[in-house]
């Protein structure tokens, strides 16, 4: 039974950002990772909130990790944004980046951005919702450490490789979805170990290439693709684009440069973006949206069906009342970061 | 027992020209869909191969189908292409439309190209696959009939709404991968009903939502999306990029259009064309296809594995030497169309 607390998102991110300024991150580092992390735990999705400080904190220690590293955005008259994150972590490349991007998308009707150079230890849907949010069709993609397994095959050598994508929509938070190409997040096998539970079928093969559904067998052998080898292809797209096209590490020597294994993949993201109305001729946006809420209603008038993100953004009206809960344990952890 | 005929590409390619041009097809609606039935049986895709003639000519008893379409382009300085079909089939607005795309996306970095108002029976594999013979790393998007529920659903809402990925590779065919976001094809369904097999579990449910192994009750329920919940977002998304963003149907709008059932889905495609040269600050094209295909030399040395498209690939350098091995009852239906 673990002790909890209740904090205000303002609470969340001071408590965040002061433990990344003390620990030595440079002030917009810093502040850029806090409000990743507070997006997350105002969304409930406590596994990106406060829990990941630790991370970011512990990936210091890797050689070549840059604090204090300031983004450098390179632009020609391309539809094409270069961000170099110059060995610092993701947010703030992404919270200097999207401006350019959105600018682009909006002067090419589609526009793509190639960081490179960065950790990155976040989810995706922070970056394809706000370009939403903007009035963009977003994609986003990167790479891993090498958990997985390509089809048919019994090694990891992909990341669990997330895709994220984001549809605008009017008067209400964009339609998103970001997920892992593997079939179950690493960290689910991680919690079933602790809890001493069997994980299903399907999700991991063990170091023979043998089903398994221990997960101490499981984390040492390597995960699945979700839908055999349709998640593999995702998978390898995945590599391709944030890996050899923008010049960045693969999963496997992303795991290669994480010596000690902390989890924080070094690497790359991809992310495209669509100026809408520039889709059709007649630029009618409000058909456009018209159209796609008709689709949602039609998903939701079946029973037991639900949209992607759905439960974020229900979880995001409740915490910015009743503020969200945090283990005990964690919140010590973070202040005596700070302290 | 049935018989089967060898054939050279070429007669493949004449006795489809000859049959559609004497079924009232334009030269050129003709010739582009013959090409495109020709590249298929070339790389032994039987299925969209001469089996789909039937299919184009049946179509043309559709109200509204266009065989004498004319496609039509329109393009303003942005990186968007407009292909508006005029109510012909894909193939010769694709054909007309790559080469737009393809400029388009060298001189941005990325383009897209919206083809609306189409008729589509064919695979997605030979599109991207031209894009990346120009040198592109190409996407490809369609929707199609309503057959799949949406993840937690019973009722056929998505198409099989299939996504495909090239990316090219030097003095070799491309790597591609085309798949459908339903667990299986509908074809592979239909084949198991007429052997009086059953399906595998996953592959579909009843008309009541029940899992079923039956591929009767199957057809006349829904299919499953691939991976559950992730299967169905990409389902999802491929919905809104083929539909609502380029202002064309879904499939289930698609499905009603079809009233006589004929399996030939009216609405959109979106394709979007990077030229990878663009996403690397340095321009350096040698290394972004030497690190690729150490990617792929990684996937290879695991036992079991392949890269996608590589039967397609291998059966192309059997069917060059050796031509293509049709069934007689379809050729001689073929010829008849001709007569």
């Amino acid at each position: 039974m673990s002790n909890t607390i209740n904090l205000s998102l303002e609470q969340v991110f001071d408590s965040a950002n002061s433990a990344l300024l003390n620990q030595g991150f440079s002030a917009k580092q810093a502040e850029a990772i806090a409000k990743t992390v507070t997006n997350a735990e105002r969304d409930e999705c406590h596994s990106h909130g406060l829990f990941r400080i630790p991370f970011y904190i512990s990936a210091l220690s890797i050689d070549g990790v840059d604090a204090h590293a300031v983004p450098v955005i390179k632009k020609d008259d391309s539809a094409i944004v270069h961000v170099d994150g110059g060995r610092g972590f993701c947010p703030l490349a992404l919270a200097m980046g999207i401006e350019h991007l959105s600018t682009t998308a909006k002067q090419h009707g589609i526009a793509a951005m190639a960081i490179h150079n960065v950790y990155n230890i976040a989810a995706l849907w922070p970056e394809v919702e706000e370009l939403a949010q903007r009035g963009l069709v977003a994609f986003a993609f990167t790479a891993a450490n090498a958990f997985v397994a390509p089809a048919g095959g019994t090694q990891p050598l992909f990341g669990t490789n997330p895709m994220a994508f984001a549809w605008p929509r009017d008067n209400q938070p964009p339609l998103v979805f970001d997920q892992a190409s593997s079939t179950s997040a690493r960290g689910e096998i991680q919690l079933h170990l602790r809890d001493g539970k069997r994980i299903p079928e399907g999700w991991a093969i063990d170091k023979e290439g043998n089903s398994t559904t221990d997960p101490e067998e499981a984390l040492a052998g390597a995960q699945l693709p979700f839908g055999g080898h349709k998640g593999s292809s995702i998978a390898l797209m995945i590599e391709l684009l944030a890996g050899a096209l923008i010049g960045d590490l693969f999963s496997y020597e992303s795991s290669k440069h994480d010596k000690s294994n902390i989890g924080a993949p070094f690497g790359g993201e991809f992310l495209i973006a669509i100026e809408p109305t520039r889709c059709v001729v007649d630029r009618d946006r409000q058909n456009q949206q018209r159209r796609a809420e008709m689709l949602f209603e039609k998903i939701l008038e079946q029973e037991g069906t639900r949209l992607p993100s759905g439960r974020r953004f229900s979880a995001r009206l409740r915490t910015a009342e009743q503020g969200v809960t945090v283990q005990s344990d964690l919140h010590n952890k973070i202040l005596a970061y700070a302290d």
